[in-house]
C-alpha cells in the first residue's frame, strides 16, 4: 500500500480550486444560522402553543402569564439573531445594508412573528381536532397533540410559513427541514394550507412550494402535491417562483401514495383514491379511483 | 411598520378562549410521560435483550446476572412512573382512583410487563434471523441486529404491543411513534405480529391497529396495510375500535409500494407484487401482480 | 393477577438458549463500533467538506490550513479505531491476526481513506450545483448545502462508499443508516454514484448494493433502484454479492414512486415517469410513462 | 499474586454487617435529595436575588416580572420536592406522618422561603455594598456581584439561614456546604449574620451553628468563629444545641488568622488583630492584637 | 499599537526551545489518565461503599448484589484503563514491558484493589460514625455521610490509599487532588490512617505523605502536619521517599491552626491546642497550649 | 400557619426600591461576560501552553502546529466577546465610545494577549520545575503539571496578570476567582510574580494586588501577602489602587501560616518561618521564626 502523505491532502483541500463551490464566506463575519438554536426556538414556541403539554409541571392559569412572558422574551432575543444570520447568509455582495440596520430589521420582524402566535395556535387548535375526528386509533385530543407526526409536522410547517411570509426563507426553510427529517413530511414554508388539516402516518408526504389547499384536508402517507414540470430561462436554469403546484379546495381526501402534479385544482369534497396518478383539474364531489372518474353526489368521509 | 404591543399578545395566548382546546389540565398535578425518559427505558431495554450490543464492553456470561438485574430494577422504577403518567393523562374527571392506587396499579403492569421479556427477546431473535435470510447483503446476523431499521422498529413494537395490551396505550404509542421518527416505519401497538418478521429498508411501511400478521412475513417500503374506510356513529364521529385492517397469513411477501386496504385476508405463502392495491381477500399459495392474479403452486421465497 | 416473580424472569434471560442468538461476543473484548463516535467522525468530515458551513465562525482561508490539519488528525485517530471495532466485530473464531496487526491495519486504512477526501469535496460540490440547477425553490446554492437531504445523504453515502471499497463495511452500514434515519433515504455503501447526483425530497428512496449510476441523475421520493430476485443456494439462503440492481447511464431523471428492478439498464438522457414499475431495458433517450413506452429524440430537462 | 475472587467481594459488601452502617434505608421508598438539583435552585435564586447577573440578556423592568414569576414557580416546584426528601431522610421509624401531610407540609414551608426572598434580597445588597467599601482592590460594585466568593458564601447562607429556621435542616446544610466547597468559607445555616457582611478573601473561614453576629462585620480568610468545646451527657455522647460559639458586636473587624472560641461577646467596633487567639470576652472599641488589649476610643476603619 | 503577527506566534509556540519542559510525550501513543473517567470511578465507588445514598432510589437488600455486581464489573473496566495510562505516563525511555504485559499487570492490579473494597468500607464506616459523635451540629449519622467534607476527603483518601499502596502513585495522587480541590482538605495518599478519623471543616488541612496516624484522631482546620525540613542530595536535589511527617498515636485531638512538623511522635490522648507550633516529641496524656505544656492525667474529649 | 401571597412576592422583587443596588442594567444590551466561556478559554490555553497534557492523544511535532493554530483563533474569537462584555460591564454613563469601536478594541487586545503566550509559558515551565525540585514528594516533573494546585492557580495567574495588564480587569479578576476556587489560592491578578514559583498545598495562600515578588519563591499553604491597612478619602472610601502589599525578593522561602502585611521589602534569600507575623522590613539572608530574627550567612534551602 503506497504510502499517504497527509499533508499534500491537507494542501490540496486548501486549494481555492477545490474549495469554491463549498464555501459559505459571509459578510460581517456573521455566523450562519444555528441549527441547535432553531431547535430551541421551535421547542419554545411549542411551550407556548400548547400550555401544559412541554412544561414540567401544573402551569395553572394564574402562572400562565409567566411562562408565556418569559418564553416570549427569550424567543424574541434567539430569533432575532437567527433572522439577521440568514439575512447575513443570504446577502449579496453589492447590498448596502450595515449590520446594525440588519440587526434591528431582525429584531422588528421577531415581533410581527410574535404577534402572529395567537393565530397560529388557532389553526394548530383545528388541525389536533381534525386528526381526532380522523383518526379511529385515536383515543384523546391530548394523545394527538402528543405524538402525532401530523401535529409536529404542522407546527413545523404554521412556523415556518409565517416566518417565510415575512421574508425569513432560509430559516423557514430549516425550520420545515426539521420536521421533514422527524416525521417523513416534507412541506414547503410558501404553501398555503387553511385550518383543520390531518396528515395521517404522513411519511413520504410532499406539498411543494405554490400549493394552496383548503380547510379539511385530509392526506395519507406517501402522498405527493408536486411540480409536473418547470421552465427554464435562456440560460437553461429553472425559472423561481412560478406557480407550479395543485390548488386543493375544501374539504378533500387524498389516500396513500396519490400523485398530484403540476398547477391544477382539485374541486371541494373531492376524493382521490390511493396510487392514483393526477396531472388535470377536478370538478367538485369527484371520486378518483385509479380506474378512472366516477362523479356523484359524494360526500367526503364517506370512505371509498 | 405598525408597532407590535408583546403585552396584547400575552394577554391573548392567556385568554381562555385561545388554549381551551390545546391545554391540558391533568389531574394531581402529574406531569405528563416524558419522551425522554421514554427514550431511556428503550436504551435498557435493549441492552436486556440484546445483551452485548449495547454495553460498553465485554459482558460474560457470569457477569450476565447483575447487568440483567440492575437493569430490570432501574427499568421498573422508570416505567412504574410512566405508566402513571400516562394513566393520569387520560384519567376522566369522574374517575375514581387514589394516586396511590393508580401506582399500585402501574408498578404491577411494570411487573408483568417485564415477564414478558424472555418473550420478547424471543421473538426479535426470530426477526434477527428473518433479516439475516432475507437480505442477500446482510453480511452476518449480528450486523441485522445493529444497524437494520427492521429490527429497530420491531424491537419498539413488541415492547409497545406488550404494553398495549396491558392498557397503558398512551405510553405504547410514544413508543412506536419513536421508531416511526427514526426509521420511517409505523406499526400501531395495536397489531399482532407473529415470529420471523423483516421489514427490508422499511420506509414508509405503516401496518394498521387491527391487522394480524402470520409468521415469516417479508414486507418492503411503501407498504401500507391500512384501512379502506371507517364507520361513523351517528354524530359522524368514526368508531373506535373495529377490526378495519388486513390479516397476513404465515410466510407472505409483499413487494414495495403494495397497498392492502380493509379487514380482507391474505392466504399462506402469497406473494404481492410491488404497487398492487388490493381490497379483497387472495386465497394461499397466490402470487398477486399489478395486472391480475396468477394461481399456482406457488412457493413464497422464488422471487416474483 | 399472579405475583411476578422478578428473579425468574432474571434467570429465564440469562439462559444460553434464551440470549445465543442475540449475543454477540467479540474477540479480545474488543467493544462494538460506536454510533456516537461514528457521528462525530461525519461532523467532523463535514466540517472538513464544507469549509465554513460547520465551523463557528469565519474560517478565513488564511486560517483553513489549522482547521482542516486539526479535524484530519482528529479522523484518523477516531476512525482507526471505528475500523479496528468494526473488523473484530466481524472476525471469525479462526482468523489469525493479532489485535496489533489488527490496528495498523485500520491505521493504514483510514490514511487511505483521509487521501480520498479531495475526490469527496469534488464530488459533492458537483452534487450541490445539482441540487442548487434542479429545484426551482433553492434560493442559493448554499442553501442546498445548508439545508437539503439530498446533500446530507449524498455526504454520507460518499464517505461509507469510500470506506465500503477499502473493506470497512460495517461501519460504512452504520454511516449509510444514519443518513437514511435523518433523511428517509437508503442508499447502500456499495452503489456506485457518478457526479452531479439530485435526490430531490428523498423520503422512501431506496438504493440497492450492486447499483451503477452515471452523471446527472434527478430521482424524486419513493423511487426504488431494487433487485428483482435472488437466488438461493443449496442450503436455500440468499447468495451474497451477486449483480442484482440496475444500472442507469448518464443524465436519467427518474420522477417520484417508480420502481426499478432487477440488473436492467436504463439508457442515458432517459425520463422515467412517477409510480412507473420497470424490469426491462430501456434504451437511451426514452420516455416512460405508466402507460407504456414514447421513445424519441428526447432531450432530459424538457420536463414531461 | 493471589488470584482475586471478585464473587468473594461482592458477598462480602452484601452483608448486613459490612453495610449496616452505612446504608439509608428510607420509609416511603422516597429518594434522598438532590445535590444537583438544590445546585439548580440556588442558581435560580440568584436569578431572582441579582436580576440582570445570571439572566442571559436585557431582562429590562417591563419583563422582569415574567422572569421573576416564572423562577419563583419553577423554585417553589423544585424546593417543595427537595424540602420533602429532606424531612423523609431524617424521618423516625415512629413518626406519623402520611406521605401526602409530607408533602403538604413541605409545599407550605417552601411558600413561606419563598416570601422571605425580599428579606434576603435586602441584606445581599448591603452585603454587596460592604465588600465594595471594604476592598480597595473592587472596581465597582457590580464585580463584587460577580465574582467574590464573600457574595456567593453569604447568598447561599441567607438562603439556607432561612430553610434552617423553617426546620429544613438537612438541606439547609448541603445548601452551606456547596458555598464551603466553592468558597472555602463554611458558615454553618444556624449561624445569625446581621447585614452588611464582608468576607474578604475568606478561605478557612469558620462560622458555628450558634454565632450571632452583628452589622458590618468585615472579617479575613482563617479566621475561625467557633466553640471552645463541648458538653458530654451521660452517654459520653456531645449534648446537640447548647449555645456555644461568639456573639459579635456591630462594626467588628476581624483580622486573618484569628481563632474566636466559646460563647463570648466581641464588644461593638472593635478589631481583633490577625492570628489572635481569644475565649474571653472583649469590651466595646477594644483594639486586639497578638501582644495583649489596647484600649482606647477606637473607631473601626482606621485599620491597625 | 503594533500589528500583532499571529504566525510568529505560533511558530513560537512550535518551536521545541518553547514546548521542551512542557510537553509530554507519551510511548504506545497511550493518552494521560483522564481526569473526567477517575470522576466517574470515584463517583461509582461512592454508590458500592454507601449503598442507598447515590443510587436513584430504594436499593433493597434483595436487589443490592445487581447494582454492586454491575458496578465492580465497571470499575475493573475503567479503573485497568486509567492504572495503565498512568503508567505509561511515568514509563521510562528504557523500561522493557510491552503494552499487552502493562494491559494485563493493570488489570490484576484492578482486582486486587476491588479485594479491599469492604475494608474500606468497613474504615469509613468508623469515620462516620467519628463524625457524628464528635460534632453537636451533627444531626445524625447519615448527615455526616451526606455533606460533610471529612467523608468526602476520607472516601478518596481511603481510595487513593489502597491504589497508592499498589503502585498506581499517579492516579492515587489525582483522586486525593479531586478531593482537596473540593474540600480544601489536602491528605497525600502515602499517608496511614487508621480507622474512626474526623476532620472537622477542613479547609486548610495537610497530612503529608509519611505520616502515620492512630485511630480516633480528632482534627480541625487550617492543621498542617508536614515536614520541618528535606534532605538533599548531591546535586542539590530533594531526596524523595524519606520518612519526615508526623506520627500521631491513636486518640489525639488538635484543634485549628495547629501546626505539627517533623517525623516526631504526638503520645495517645494527647490533646494540641489551637495554633500551637510544635517540632518535639508529647508524651502521650498531654495538653499542649500556645503558651507551654501542661501534663495531667489528661482524657481526649474533656474539651480544653 | 399565615397564607403566602405568591403575587405580593413578586411585586416586591419587582419594585426598584427593591432591585436597584443588585440590578445591573448595561449599555447596548450586551450580556455580561460569561463564566463557562471563560472557562472554556482557559481549557484551551492549556492546551496550548501544555501541548499533550490535554489534547486526547498523541500530539507529535509534526501535527503541533494544526492544534496551536485552531487552538488560537478559537481563543481570540472567545476572548474578543469576552474582553468587550467585560468593557460594556463597567462602561459609565457618559463614555463615548460606540459598540463597533468596542468590539475592534477588543479584538486588537485579544492578539495582544495572544503575543504574550510564549512569555507564559516560558514563565510555567520554570514553575513546573520549581514544583518537581521543592517537593519530595513529587514523582516526576509531568506529575506537578498534571495535579500540582500550584500550576493550576499559577497558569490562571499568568493569565489574567496579562489580562490585566492590557485593562480587562473584570475578566482578569473572573479567571483568577476560578483558580482561588478550585485551589484555595487567591492571587491578585494585579500581583507581579517572577519565574519558578512554587505554592506548596496551596490552600488559604492570600496574594495582593500590589504585591512585587522575585524569582525563586516558595511558599506554603496558609500564608497571607497581604495589606496592613488602608488610607481612606475624603467621604470615607477606600482610596484605590496606592501601593499597600509586600515586595518580596528572589528565593525566598515563606513557610505555612506566616502572614506578612504592608508596603515592606522581605531581603533576597531570607527564610520565614509558619506563623510568623510580619509588618516590617527583612534584610536579604534572613530567617525569621516566631520568636524574633536570626540573621546570618543564611542560604535559601537548608531548611530550618
Amino acid at each position: 500500500m503506497k504510502e499517504v502523505n497527509v499533508e499534500d491532502v491537507i494542501d490540496s483541500l486548501c486549494s481555492p480550486e477545490s474549495y469554491s463551490t463549498v464555501f459559505h464566506d459571509t459578510k460581517h463575519e456573521m455566523p450562519m444560522p444555528s441549527i441547535d438554536v432553531l431547535v430551541e426556538i421551535v421547542e419554545s414556541l411549542r411551550k407556548i402553543l400548547f400550555p401544559g403539554y412541554y412544561a414540567h409541571s401544573d402551569v395553572r392559569p394564574k402562572h400562565m402569564r409567566y411562562y408565556m412572558g418569559a418564553n416570549i422574551d427569550k424567543i424574541h432575543r434567539l430569533l432575532t439573531e437567527q433572522i439577521k444570520r440568514g439575512f447575513c447568509f443570504e446577502c449579496g455582495e453589492d447590498e448596502n445594508i450595515t449590520i446594525l440596520q440588519c440587526n434591528q430589521k431582525a429584531k422588528n420582524l421577531a415581533a410581527v412573528f410574535i404577534s402572529k402566535l395567537p393565530h397560529i395556535r388557532h389553526m394548530l387548535s383545528t388541525d389536533a381536532r381534525a386528526a381526532y375526528n380522523g383518526d379511529p386509533a385515536a383515543k384523546s385530543l391530548g394523545e394527538t397533540i402528543f405524538c402525532y407526526p401530523s401535529i409536529k409536522a404542522l407546527t413545523n410547517y404554521r412556523i415556518a410559513h409565517e416566518l417565510y411570509n415575512l421574508g425569513a426563507a432560509l430559516i423557514a426553510r430549516i425550520i420545515s427541514e426539521l420536521a421533514h427529517s422527524e416525521t417523513g413530511i416534507d412541506i414547503h414554508p410558501g404553501a398555503k394550507i387553511a385550518e383543520s388539516c390531518f396528515l395521517d402516518h404522513g411519511t413520504g408526504v410532499v406539498i411543494g412550494e405554490t400549493c394552496i389547499i383548503g380547510k379539511g384536508l385530509k392526506l395519507y402517507q406517501g402522498v405527493t402535491l408536486g411540480a409536473k414540470s418547470f421552465s427554464l430561462d435562456e440560460s437553461g436554469n429553472p425559472i423561481k417562483g412560478i406557480p407550479r403546484h395543485p390548488i386543493i379546495e375544501d374539504n378533500v381526501t387524498i389516500y396513500a401514495g396519490a400523485t398530484i402534479l403540476g398547477r391544477i385544482t382539485i374541486g371541494k369534497n373531492s376524493v382521490i383514491g390511493g396510487n392514483v396518478w393526477l396531472t388535470q383539474d377536478v370538478p367538485p364531489h369527484s371520486l378518483i379511483l385509479s380506474s378512472g372518474i366516477i362523479k356523484r353526489s359524494f360526500e367526503n368521509g364517506d370512505g371509498i
